[in-house]
């Protein structure tokens, strides 16, 4: 796969630089592949969309929208890489559905799959997963899902589609932002009442920051984060979310090393002023969401050094990090996750995927888990005035083990009374140092046993 | 059907009447039926949830949030009206995975239509339906979803779930009425820019009409529209959107009849008032959506003279009017669809439906398609000055019929020039009446061959 990834990129390139205009560039690396199950080469018998196509096209356009309409195709006769078209014509396919058949068409593998009578049960009784799940789903997503869980995720949330999948990746970060500043606290009886009428506080004006070129789907929570096409934004109501530039890198990378660089930290610093700003308008940032590679919106590459650096971001200023992998999960860039190549341990809070996976759902970190309550069994009586705040430990040993915990991870803070934590920060300290001490505190606990 | 609903209806009254407190009432009427491939009886091992229930649960709990899990369930050995449960528990099932399960446990006829490899295909392939469909699509849909359209309804829109299907449906609700408004012309350059950045005019401040106690879904769309629980709403950034009460009614209806109706009345008034509330602050109500019985919010009815009225309201203030029919479509309330109780041919302009339907999407009128111009190749040179307008039509003949069909649908209209349709109402015409005459303008344009 990398050294298809590498003649595929260093091809492109070469015929771009090399081939004069008119010339056709032809590969001298293709080699003829066949498995047992798929076809030799593609074979086309009529322009496309052929006639066939044409006229379904008529037919579904009396019943549906067909503006998107390519042609159609005949799935059964379709094999590994080769797509078969209502009309005969078999193509070699590199676009594969958008980015959605993991291992070609009809991969024998998965057919088997689909045709075992324990999966089977499951389709046909659609099972409501979060009240009745089937006997073997913790096994079944611990086999699965979980064993290719991206670095620091333990937990997996299934959903039906990329859209839905983000979707409640964000109600995850709101949930998660709101629980933080809360602390140990119920809701308020004002939260409670006027989130039932969509007003504040109890549908608070939080937003997500995304990138300007981003596609995270088209529900319309996702939609606010989308800004690929006017096609699928215009006359649909959004939210008043920050959109921060992604970097345009110039190819090739050596090249441009320079610009590179100063373009990606003109983005950063945007991201930050973003957030900022919007604080300031009284609606924090509580995520931000990225993918990988801009798909939709032009396949836009940034440095894994831009990817760390924003990720800090969002722990400095207390936002989550929700990396969108839809697209791009799955194997198609070489790792199974796009982000494994940031080399970092720690990539996201939280990871959503669809697609190729043939399923859907957002893997996170423990503490997003939406309805946790927050260590009440460990924490209690949180109370302050200005900076001068504390809050009560179970008791004297777990205040004391803390404590050490917390200095190990680079924050200082005092004991006092029988069980308390005291917190005296100094008059400079400002929101992202509470922050940066919330995230690490909250490491702390949720690995507290 | 109608005997077990009336049986039920009656049953229970009887004994909510007439059952002395600590009486156990056991139905007449029960008898047993077996199919040859159901269960005959409940047979219950354990209390529920059972000891292997709970250690599923404790399993799953490391891996996602289970505060919702009833119990597991096997699903193989359920059959028909009997669910098995994990521990070997059998239970006569009036809840069907919350309305989901249309034909009881693995139905032999699901089965097959499951494994059937023209079917399987599309699962394991996972085509993207709106560019590449598979070469039956148009066929199915007309033989299937279709062939079962509610009345007026001559297109269908498939989704994978219940919210996309209502998060669309709002979608086309939106770009209709922005359509309407904006008549022939072409979005303008204000429009195309803004909505990239989530901004008005191109993401207008428009709002979907809701009630109280409703349940839509929980994408953020849809959630603007659900009020039915505290915890699906709490912390989720939401619309500023209009809320309706709707009606409580009393039982048994015989004895109430007038304080039902004077309670629909004071919910449809309110009704009125929002949508000129509403447009007085700047936030139209592009459509109203609404359940044929709240489901969610608590089995709440009203009558079929309730939702004729409210289809009025909505025609009357050019709102699309949607009915949501995810739970109570496809045959639970003794007719397909729980709207055909209302006796009347033009329900609804969309109806949304998934769960039993074992799919998702939205039927809709004609004139809702999302990417319809709105005629130009029958009108144009939309032009006027205050209520002084006209616009043209293809030719003097086009113009000529138009002008008859409108008048037979009661709208008075002149011509002038060669081709055009003069408007001249008189100094008391309100926006009602333009959205009356738009209605049956769109009507007539629809049906135009």
């Amino acid at each position: 796969m990398a050294l298809l990834s590498r003649h595929l990129t260093l091809s492109l390139q070469r015929s771009l630089r090399l081939v004069a205009p008119g010339c056709r560039y032809v590969s001298q690396t293709a080699t003829k592949t066949v498995s047992e199950f798929e076809y030799d080469a593609p074979s086309m018998k009529t322009p496309v969309p052929g006639p066939r196509s044409k006229e379904l096209t008529r037919q579904l356009g009396e019943i549906q929208n067909v503006g998107a309409i390519n042609f159609f195709c005949n799935y059964e006769e379709s094999r590994g890489n080769y797509l078969v078209d209502a009309d005969g014509n078999r193509m070699l396919d590199l676009y594969t559905q958008i980015s959605s058949v993991p291992l070609g068409y009809n991969h024998p593998a998965l057919m088997k799959a689909l045709t075992n009578p324990n999966n089977l049960s499951a389709f046909v009784n659609r099972p409501a997963l979060g009240m009745m799940p089937p006997e073997n789903f913790p096994e079944k997503l611990t086999e699965s899902l979980l064993s290719i869980a991206p670095s620091g995720m333990t937990r997996v949330q299934t959903m039906a589609c990329g859209s839905c999948s983000n979707e409640n990746a964000f109600k995850a970060m709101f949930i998660w932002y709101k629980n933080k500043e809360r602390g140990t606290n119920d809701p308020s009886p004002e939260e409670t009442s006027s989130c039932m009428i969509n007003q504040s506080p109890g549908c608070p004006d939080l937003s997500i920051l995304s990138f300007m070129g981003a596609f995270h789907g088209r529900t319309m929570g996702c939609l606010a984060t989308t800004h690929s096409k006017i096609i699928h934004k215009l006359d649909i109501p959004s939210f008043d979310w920050p959109i921060a530039p992604f970097p345009r890198l110039k190819y090739p990378l050596e090249e441009f090393a320079r610009e590179n660089a100063q373009e990606e930290a003109r983005c950063l610093e945007e991201v930050e002023d973003l957030i900022v700003k919007w604080r300031q308008k009284g609606k924090p940032v509580a995520g931000i969401v990225v993918e990988p590679i801009q798909s939709e919106g032009g396949d836009n590459h940034a440095s894994a050094d831009f990817f760390i650096k924003l990720r800090g971001i969002a722990r400095k200023h207390g936002c989550a990090f929700h990396v969108d992998e839809v697209q791009t999960g799955g194997g198609a860039t070489g790792k199974f996750w796009a982000h494994e190549h940031w080399g970092t341990d720690n990539p996201a809070d939280l990871v959503s995927f669809s697609k190729k996976m043939l399923t859907g759902g957002y893997y996170h970190r423990d503490e997003l888990q939406p309805d946790k309550s927050q260590y009440p069994h460990l924490l209690s009586r949180a109370r302050g005035q200005g900076t001068f705040c504390a809050i009560d430990a179970r008791d004297d040993v777990t205040r004391d083990k803390l404590l050490l915990k917390i200095r190990d991870k680079g924050v200082l803070l005092g004991g006092c009374g029988e069980k308390s934590i005291r917190f005296r920060p100094a008059l400079v300290f400002k929101e992202y140092h509470a922050h940066q001490f919330l995230n690490i505190f909250n490491d702390v606990l949720s690995q507290y046993k």
